[in-house]
């Protein structure tokens, strides 16, 4: 430990921020030290330099300082210079605490450390987010939210609903999802807080310990843990050019066992799955009495060709639970999503939710239902694939200028994703973390998958064109190195 | 079974309602056979005669018969009557489903027969609600609402927040907790789903199925399945006309445990436990080393005198876990409560809550905010303590006059609920059965307890005075046959 290193840094507060100046500036310089940027022993330049170099007042450094001082992350000495003692976020306990033979008794695993260090560095102010699932805020339909929301002022009151979620939601969700093929009633719909809850109650209702949830590899879901809290198996299948190959799925086995697919705009390959081999996998697994879960949380965000089906549309007999979300298309802190299943299992899981939360909010599921039935979301799905069509290319091109030869992936069809592989062996923790110094954050192929995988998961969807561009031209100064 | 028994019924459509005429009839319909009052095998009237009842088009109830029967719920004979065939809402599997292995798998247990069947019942139109922890929607403030709403329109995007949920908000319930005493940090606050959720990450971060809850007998914590899910013990510990007898709690024990207490305006009960016990319940958990959650649901409805200060105001140590909602004070609907605990606490139980629903909605935090922030939710709450002192000061002289000499019961200081004990034996089954015939809903007192209890929770929050003493005269009336 180098105590005579110090900290340098290029940034600036944003000012037209929500977040407090002074905020902003903890979040900043936690996240230099968390991501290892910044490292502990090393010395902070003095208030003075830190208040002209960020342009700030020299008292909002001091209550920044004050701050970090009481969180036990940094420590003043005798000389008037400032140290960074602790990268754990105070989070230690007192050797005496009450709550030492608490903190981690609970079921539920904490998140990977690598996801809990990106959900962190995703505050800091400035930084390129290059692997972010969502959409960039500068695509948020105001115009048409101010519409939805005036709907909330006629409002006569807000207590609690039926267990599966405001009736004129799940008519409108009905209505929504008749679209493109499937066919439901509104009671076969329940609506949740995101596809994640879905999950969550999926976990614990239908499943248990000894079950064992199929997978693509890679695939979203290695990046939670809810299953694996649950104490329920992961399996990996592999998937080629048209979607998971359904004949690797064991044939017999004598757990309880079920499908997980995102077979439209695969999270994180990009992949959209072949009507043919949706036809193929739904008979096997129906031949296999094996259950799927459908997630299409990527459904509508086709570029040129409307999507295959869902493979709920061949569904007779209520063997797949589809997943809904707005959270990809419109907003994920609306916190809306929906289960389409059986009404066995709509009652099942809507029955725990109500013991979990008591439902959705109420405010969130008013202004859904006036962005369906409006057909305000349906204008807006048209406008987020025409920018997500235009921010696709643009990808393609700037990764190809600025890695061609470095990297392979396929180009996309729809969704927001690009899985980027090297062609020659990449150290992949070194490069989050050089990445994260250049004020790039990436994510790593790894968390989505069973084995280290040397690839990326590269997003258009949060970052404008020339942010994607810079961002790319940063990361390819850190691969030439 | 008697096959010429006829289903009779007074019941007329709500007009004025959201929910479809044809909607509104079913759950009459539905609620009726649940609750036994048309029992299975009964002949319904024809549709001509339930078309001209409930003064709807003969082709409304052509539209409820079809889903009814669809549903496996009536048939209809070749004679044109119509007969009620299940009373399970068409739950129950076909013998050869996929789902058979699944639908109990789940370790997240169902919820308790009565409660299910109450949640149900509260959807049936006209039903009086003599039980129910809410607020009257009259009571809802549509004006200040649509000030609050206003503030939605400006929002440039809905992203996902940071895992203890928007820091506006945290920082407007800093401000508000410290007026009654409790003082915390935004680091220290993380917002919920209500207070349920809370609970629920409770039972999943910080105790394991080796652990303990001790409660109030009786206590609301014993009508939810949360703990008990996840192999959590409850035990009872009873209570006097001060609150919880803290010397009843076992002193030693090698299990991890923890007390649940609503010191405020306790449900079901309605005592305010005194600041002399408080402080002794305080210091023997902290002698004991059992943490505590207070539970602080009903903190601000007092009525005369305020609320004693919280036990987690003397915390210094970090030993409290407060939970606070605007569930029982604004709208239950908006989905928003608050943890407010020492750090290590708020970041297991933040990281565990992004793994499983990714935070409460944005629209609700953000419109929670501006009635914090702008002051109304203060000129709310002196609105709400008003009309439930009224509403109290009504209940209590009508729960005299109607069952004065069959009764007894404690005059709330605030809160919901009166605890309304029988001085004789009541079958609580029968008496929830014949009061639902009647058009009344029961909350029992055996939901809440360990043992059988011949009491009743009344709650006078949610029924106007005018359906109070309705509500209660039909009681009474069960009572005396």
């Amino acid at each position: 430990m180098n105590k005579k290193q110090t900290c340098t840094f290029e940034w600036l507060p944003d000012r037209s921020s929500r977040i407090p100046i002074y905020r902003q500036i903890i979040l900043f310089i936690s996240a230099q030290i968390q991501s290892g940027a910044w490292e502990v022993g090393s010395q902070l330049p003095s208030q003075r330099d830190l208040a002209a170099k960020m342009g700030v007042n020299r008292s909002t450094i001091t209550t920044v300082m004050d701050e970090l001082t009481a969180d036990g992350i940094i420590e003043s000495n005798f000389k008037g210079g400032t140290r960074i003692i602790s990268n754990t976020w105070a989070l230690l306990l007192s050797e005496n605490s009450i709550w030492n033979r608490y903190v981690n008794l609970g079921s539920f695993k904490s998140n990977h450390a690598m996801i809990q260090a990106i959900n962190r560095l995703e505050f800091t102010p400035g930084i390129l987010r290059l692997g972010t699932g969502e959409l960039d805020p500068a695509l948020f339909p105001g115009e048409l939210w101010k519409k939805a929301v005036k709907s909330l002022e006629n409002i006569q009151s807000l207590n609690y609903l039926e267990a599966s979620g405001l009736y004129q939601l799940r008519c409108a969700i009905v209505q929504h999802v008749k679209k493109f093929g499937i066919l439901a009633t509104p009671d076969q719909v329940l609506i949740t807080s995101g596809s994640l809850q879905a999950l969550q109650l999926i976990s614990v209702c239908i499943l248990s310990a000894a079950s064992v949830v199929y997978t693509e590899a890679p695939t979203y879901l290695k990046s939670l843990q809810i299953f694996q809290s649950a104490g329920i198996s992961l399996e990996s299948i592999p998937m080629d050019e048209e979607g998971i190959l359904h004949h690797r799925i064991p044939g017999k086995d004598s757990r309880t066992r079920i499908l997980y697919t995102i077979p439209t705009n695969h999270n994180p390959t990009g992949i959209t799955m072949s009507q043919r081999r949706r036809q193929a996998l739904f008979e096997y697994c129906a031949g296999n009495r094996i259950p799927i879960i459908e997630d299409g949380a990527y459904e509508e965000l086709y570029f040129d060709n409307q999507s295959p089906r869902p493979i709920k549309q061949m569904d007779q007999n209520g063997n797949v639970i589809y997943l809904g979300t707005v959270s990809k298309t419109l907003s994920p802190g609306l916190r809306i999503g929906w289960v389409i299943a059986s009404e066995p299992i709509i009652n099942r899981l809507g029955d725990v939710k109500m013991q979990m939360d008591y439902g959705a909010s109420s405010a969130s599921q008013w202004i859904m239902t006036e962005f369906l039935n409006t057909g305000m979301y349906e204008q807006h799905l048209e406008q987020i694939r025409a920018a997500m069509k235009n921010r696709c290319d643009h990808a393609v091109r700037v990764l190809r200028q600025y890695l061609g030869d470095q990297v392979s992936f396929r180009t996309p069809t729809g969704g927001f994703y690009i899985w980027l592989r090297f062609n020659r062996k990449i150290p992949m923790q070194k490069l989050f973390e050089e990445a994260v110094k250049v004020g790039v954050l990436l994510n790593p192929g790894d968390i989505y998958d069973y084995a280290p995988t040397n690839a990326l998961r590269i997003s258009y969807s949060y970052l404008s064109c020339e942010e994607f561009e810079e961002a790319v031209e940063r990361l390819a100064g850190i691969i030439k190195r």
